[in-house]
């Protein structure tokens, strides 16, 4: 079958490799229909983060069941399913507590299991990891766009508001114009924010982002202090700020926007904080720092619903659909933000 | 009148300087009878931090008002009142959130405020700051001890243990062993938790975190991994952790025995964290920071009541008592953990 492999900076090939087979009782195998480009592969992608080479890539698959292993019991072949940026078992103590991510038997997707970005993936603990789509919505090209970014980039954007204490009627700021800050809008927006500040350093994500749900938006990254402009715009700073970059200047702007007080819900990788974070502009005013790598698999039923029902449409952030021979393209296209997320069509 | 007066490492002298007087309508003049030596007094004592030379010093203070300004209601000359580490207005929207470390009039202690380690101070915003302690009390030394700390360490503990999200039944660990670590111990008693499990450097303050509550003890600073006798101790971490010490090492160790999803209660002045915080302890178990400088003004009411009432009694980390004339010795002795906090008396 065909497959994206990491071969090395701004390297990534489309190649021949091995279909998986199941390996487990409780594995499924999926055929690919639909997956995506994710800000974080741009860190291996530009050298910023190790990562094996040759080594398979991709973590957002969705498409359907074509076989399962004796065990599995939700989902069965030709069901239309996706799956979370990491494998979870779905029963251990952390799933059970919506922390999938923090799973004893997890796994990511990668190395020994195939990355996403290929024509099919081992999906082990399928009972655990695979959300099922209801058939009417199985063969909907549009809602399955939206569904897609239930994978990764929605639930991360639910998790940051969530972990901000996003509430109905609160005013929040988002930090960040990528896709995960545009979904940190609409989660935002879904959970009933008055004031949704969305700062970024690009104008037309910037109006994807007042498209999406933000009231005000506030445009850096040309040495003017943004953090100053949205705090005098929430008069003092906003209780709820959500950084969904993983930046340090990302995340010193989430702390000067936030009211004493307030939550910062991050959900960036940490990247670029080689040099660490400065605890200070937190501790002077009990800002606290709540979230982490988002548990997306605890959100997937309550947001599906919300996609399925036509008031969540998160498919605004796909704004490049390449074929998965042109794979390298979408990478491109994301590194030089020609896109702002790449759906690939294997 | 006398009062300590810092002029650099390790040369705290006590000197002539001139008394306080009323400067605002809003001051209140105290006669100081109790103080005391704060850890992070030893910070600008051990050259770890900045601070101007000469210059007066202490935040702790406890006495009795001696003169009113004009606008001044909630105390009266011959209060027996005490004094939060920093001075707060009251009526802001931060101190009325109970966030008084924020305080939109919010003051320091020191500069031209004098410090806490003299014969006399001047307490701006005296209604918002000063805390009084009812008549019965005011003159029951081993009472007004155990008030002392009030001031702050009590009230730091307390607030890790709240940051940390402690409660009833809860299982929690306090990393340090300090007058604040010792407190966080009765704070986490005191709001119920099941299984306290205390994380220090010394022997005999750990044989004193047992008396004061702590159901288990980890002695560490010998190189072996403490945070991995926590995470057996705990089946793999407790859900509430409460930092109390301010130094890197004893973050990674609060991250490092944080159940997945749990919280870091921080509330040590954050030194020795030049190089930063590595964020990726927190982000891949979803690890909440919370917590920061303690509003202990929020607390003061709250504790006072159960001290008054002889259920909590923080008075055993004044493990010193020195004269005003002999405070350098009191700063020697915390320096060279001799004593674990030393009580001050001008």
């Amino acid at each position: 079958m065909r497959a994206a492999v990491y071969h090395g900076p701004r390297d990534v090939r489309v190649e021949d490799v091995p279909k998986p087979e199941l390996e487990d009782p409780d594995d499924a195998l999926v055929r690919v229909t639909h997956t995506a480009v994710c800000g974080s592969d741009l860190w291996p992608y530009r050298g910023h983060s190790d990562r094996d080479t040759p080594s398979r890539i991709g973590h957002e698959p969705m498409g359907v069941v074509e076989e399962t292993g004796d065990d599995v019991r939700r989902v069965d072949p030709g069901d239309r399913v996706f799956a979370p940026f990491v494998i979870s078992c779905g029963y251990c103590e952390f799933c059970r507590r919506g922390l999938h991510t923090s799973c004893v038997n997890g796994d990511s997707w990668g190395g020994d299991n195939g990355g996403a970005q290929g024509e099919y993936v081992r999906v082990p603990h399928a009972d655990g990891t695979l959300v099922p789509v209801p058939e009417p919505h199985a063969d909907d090209e549009a809602t399955l766009q939206a569904v897609l970014s239930l994978t990764d980039v929605m639930g991360t954007g639910h998790h940051a508001a969530v972990s901000a204490g996003v509430d109905a009627g609160s005013t929040c700021v988002v930090v960040g114009d990528g896709a995960v800050g545009l979904c940190g809008v609409l989660a935002a927006r879904r959970l009933g924010a008055s004031r949704i500040v969305a700062v970024g350093h690009h104008e037309d994500r910037l109006d994807l982002a007042r498209e999406l749900g933000a009231t005000e938006t506030v445009l850096g990254g040309d040495g003017t202090d943004e953090a100053e402009r949205v705090r005098e715009l929430t008069y003092g700073g906003a209780e709820h700020v959500m950084e969904c970059v993983g930046a340090t200047s990302a995340m010193e702007t989430a702390a000067g926007v936030c009211r004493p007080g307030g939550t910062v819900g991050y959900v960036g990788v940490p990247h670029g904080l080689g040099e660490g974070l400065d605890l200070f502009d937190f501790f002077g005013d009990n800002v606290s720092l709540s979230g982490g790598v988002a548990p997306v698999r605890a959100y997937a039923d309550e947001l599906l619903a919300d996609v399925l029902g036509g008031t969540l449409d998160p498919s605004p952030v796909f704004t490049k659909t390449v074929s998965l021979e042109d794979v390298a393209d979408g990478y491109r296209a994301m590194d030089e933000r020609d896109a702002v997320k790449v759906l690939v069509r294997p």
